[in-house]
């Protein structure tokens, strides 16, 4: 056993947290890993807050091409620590080494962080825009203040607070951060963080570009998030952590992006089912229950015609969903799918495979099926949609098109909806009149195939109304569009020349970058 | 006198609120105007919500031209109204029909709905992104409910509900809108109402694209912008109630943009005033003095060095102070200027010039000028930026450039900052000490030019950190800019290609439209 230090203004030390402290644990067996992490005080708070306020005026004379190195030089150091993480990964969350952590989470967190320099380098995400008559120039900036990243508990890796994507962003558009680790991967995070640290020693940056923390009570929590000295927060999390963090930071008006809850619809029309029932079934049963149904964006509602292919269809689905279950990631997993399975079942839904706590070593709940009518989901719409963190699906039986149109317009925000229709053209009809509702709920949008799988491109919206997050206009993967949250509106008007910043110089900086210039996107310099 | 209707769903109607009511008053008699306006009853406002939220679907399969179309049309019955809406607005908010209202205002509102129109139809605003390797595809598009704005008092068309900046950023963008009138000039707002109404009938647009009430009781209007069927709100107007919308609309998880409260720092360095005080401060005393003092980028504090030369300042500003005052907006503008002076006052500001209220016929508040040391400013600097609208400044004498700092350390989010400075570079060491900080607390950072002005360019900001607004990233001034505010983003992920909107199909809708294709801006198709 032994007790692990935090990271605050370029010093791992121990925390004053001493009297308050907490244990990760081991998924699989129930059992605590034997590292003591500390519960920070307000008062360590707020000197990460002041040291990340230094930090980011620090970071204003620091070039483009330094923090895009010291975002390579960090993915190399996570490389270079592997094996470490990958084991103390496994031990903390219980997800599989392989497939997933070695050779698919770590590779795409690195990835992440190469893409999220290359923008840092490139600078075309800033959007400078230059209006040369009126002598007004204008770029995202950095925030002028810490971005406060909150990790959830399911990615420990590519969502990690330190090194995952809202992190990588908020770094990429020139802020600091300070890490609040997510308590069930607090090991993890400190590898992760010892990787971020040497690469800000090694490229001289300002030493509290990065810090770190474990946890602090909630109070301290809604402080910093609302405190002046903080430039914005990004949290991936539950719905109910993330609505006291939101009230916070909206009353001090200071920019929160969260990421909250979603069961992300799936629509399989008619003429889909009679031609390929079998298939999505598996699909359906595979996309639901990766990573033990603890992604956010599982499908966890299904829409479908009433009908007896569509009663085949749940038949076949139900036969998957008789498999043994995964392991959870942490014991307040089984609480909340439990108690989401109830409120389920207490609105109306009918349970057919599943629905209780599977004994033995692990935190495992059985895979459950639920259905219910389509009068009845419109009955009880909001506990419909109770987000059940684990193997857990819904289907809802429409009576026709009228009715699947009116579920859809009772849909809260979802990060994703996916419509799975006849490749012959069959049920557009249907389509048409439902996927345009669909389309004003949703972030991202999907023809025949699951939600989950989320590629890291410019295109990508792994966002959507809220609740699912927070604001419908940003994305949390996707580089550079992920960086946009984290930046200001900067305005120059009639600023001297040599006072503005490169990206908006007559010369463009790099010969490369993207610039709107008097209404033309350009490569090129101010003519 | 004349009971005036409201515009709910396509039809002018008496209101259902006839038991409560108001008129305006014309500042210059402080006696009220004959028109008399309903306070709708939440029954009414819910209706236009429902109306709102059925003209959105129906906008889903309108074209960009017929959009555009509209806002051109929208343009010209304005222009057919010029005189009814000047003569008007001059009766109802007392700003000078020349060089004010007609030559100024009116032409601005007409070219900021002109420069929508031409947004809309040339379709690069909504930053389509296309990944042709992952069969990704990204746009932004409508909110899927309607925009509510409220107006402000100080720009009758300008910021006007239905004719100004946010009501064609969210029409430009494909949303409907529900214009709340600014209870200033209801008779202008529905004059302009009328011309809108008059281009939804003639281009063929859902009925209830524009909607009008005038005035609701305050529960009403956080029931609005907190509505499950609203798409976002706009907002232009005081802290105090911007700031109730904006926790009722927080709390629910709807977008709400606000412009607030600034007072709009300006630096005036000592080799500026050593070469120009005087036309510096006839530029102070006009910007501070336009509109009577009642613009959102009025110059209320100005920071200057303590020395015989910015005394000298002070007595040259003073003198410009002694000229007699305009007419402020209404009887509300008078109480809140005086609790302002006396708020600055009690918080150690020693008033120069001005201070009180002038008696006679308009309402009227003497020009006022205040000052403060820098020690004193430091030691309340948050009642020290009390924002009086009106023409009232406060000069800040700072000690030395580290004070200087200290105090830009403790400003609050501003649209805008200043800096003056000698022309052959003496103060350059002061300004990059002191700017860079001033840079991350405004939206727009000016060079030896006063903040009032806003220019509609695509490199404007008029926008900045809390409280001057509620976020920011984004801008309330600049075509195609303020438009993103009234967007979401929806991602489209292997939708067959006849389902994706015209905007991301392989053909480039227009030619001449910009889209990002894998990672190159390109007004070229998909090759």
């Amino acid at each position: 056993m032994s007790y692990q230090p935090v990271l605050i203004a370029g010093a791992w030390r121990t925390s004053a947290g001493t009297t308050k402290t907490f244990t990760a644990v081991n998924p699989m067996t129930r059992m605590p890993l034997p590292d003591v992490y500390p519960v920070s005080p307000w008062k360590e708070v707020e000197e990460a807050l002041v040291a990340g306020a230094t930090a980011a005026e620090a970071l204003r004379d620091i070039a483009p091409e330094a923090r895009a190195r010291f975002l390579e030089v960090f993915a190399d150091a996570i490389e270079a620590r592997t094996e470490a993480i990958v084991s103390l990964g496994y031990l903390e969350t219980g997800l599989a080494i392989e497939p997933r952590l070695r050779s698919s989470e770590l590779p795409r967190t690195t990835d992440q962080l190469r893409q999220a320099a290359a923008a840092t380098r490139e600078r075309s995400w800033c959007h400078a825009t230059i209006d040369t008559r009126r002598g007004l120039r204008s770029v995202l900036g950095p925030l002028g203040g810490p971005v406060v990243v909150f990790g959830p508990n399911n990615f420990p890796f590519a969502f990690n607070s330190v090194s995952g994507g809202d992190a990588a962003a908020a770094l990429a558009a020139g802020n600091p951060i300070i890490a609040k680790a997510n308590t069930g991967h607090p090991g993890t995070t400190k590898l992760l963080t010892e990787a971020a640290f040497e690469a800000v020693q090694a490229t001289g940056m300002p030493e509290a570009l990065v810090q770190l923390i474990y946890r602090t009570d909630h109070e301290s929590g809604t402080r910093l998030v609302s405190h002046p000295l903080v430039g914005a927060t990004g949290f991936t999390g539950s719905r109910s952590a993330g609505l006291q963090l939101k009230e916070a930071a909206d009353r001090a008006g200071k920019p929160i992006y969260l990421e909250m809850s979603s069961v992300n619809p799936v629509f399989v029309l008619p003429g889909a089912l009679e031609e390929r029932l079998e298939a999505i079934a598996d699909e359906l049963f595979a996309s639901c229950s990766l990573g033990t149904g603890q992604f956010c964006t599982k499908p966890g509602l299904t829409v479908v015609m009433a009908s007896e292919c569509s009663e085949a269809f749940l038949q076949a689905i139900a036969a998957r969903f008789e498999a043994p279950p995964g392991v959870l990631l942490g014991s307040s997993g089984l609480w909340t799918v439990g108690d989401a399975v109830q409120q389920l079942c207490a609105a109306g839904a009918e349970l057919i495979v599943g629905g209780r706590e599977v004994e033995g070593a692990g935190f495992r709940y059985a895979n459950t099926l639920l259905r219910v009518s389509g009068e009845q989901f419109l009955a009880q719409p909001e506990a419909l949609q109770t987000e059940a963190f684990g193997v857990v699906s819904l289907i809802v039986f429409a009576r026709d098109t009228a009715q699947m149109q009116e579920i859809a317009r009772h849909f809260e925000g979802n990060l994703t909806g996916s419509f799975y229709t006849h490749s012959g053209g069959a049920d557009d009809g249907i389509y048409d009149l439902v996927a345009p509702i669909v389309r004003t709920k949703v972030g991202r949008l999907l023809n025949d195939a699951m939600p989950t799988g989320v590629a890291v491109s410019p295109a990508m919206n792994h966002g959507g109304p809220f609740p699912a997050t927070g604001h419908p206009g940003f994305t949390a993967v996707g580089i550079p569009a992920a960086m946009l949250r984290f930046a200001a509106l900067h305005s120059y008007d009639r600023v001297r020349a040599h006072r503005l910043p490169a990206e908006l110089q007559d010369r463009n900086p790099t010969g490369q970058m993207w610039r709107f210039i008097d209404g033309t996107w350009t490569q090129g310099d101010v003519v």
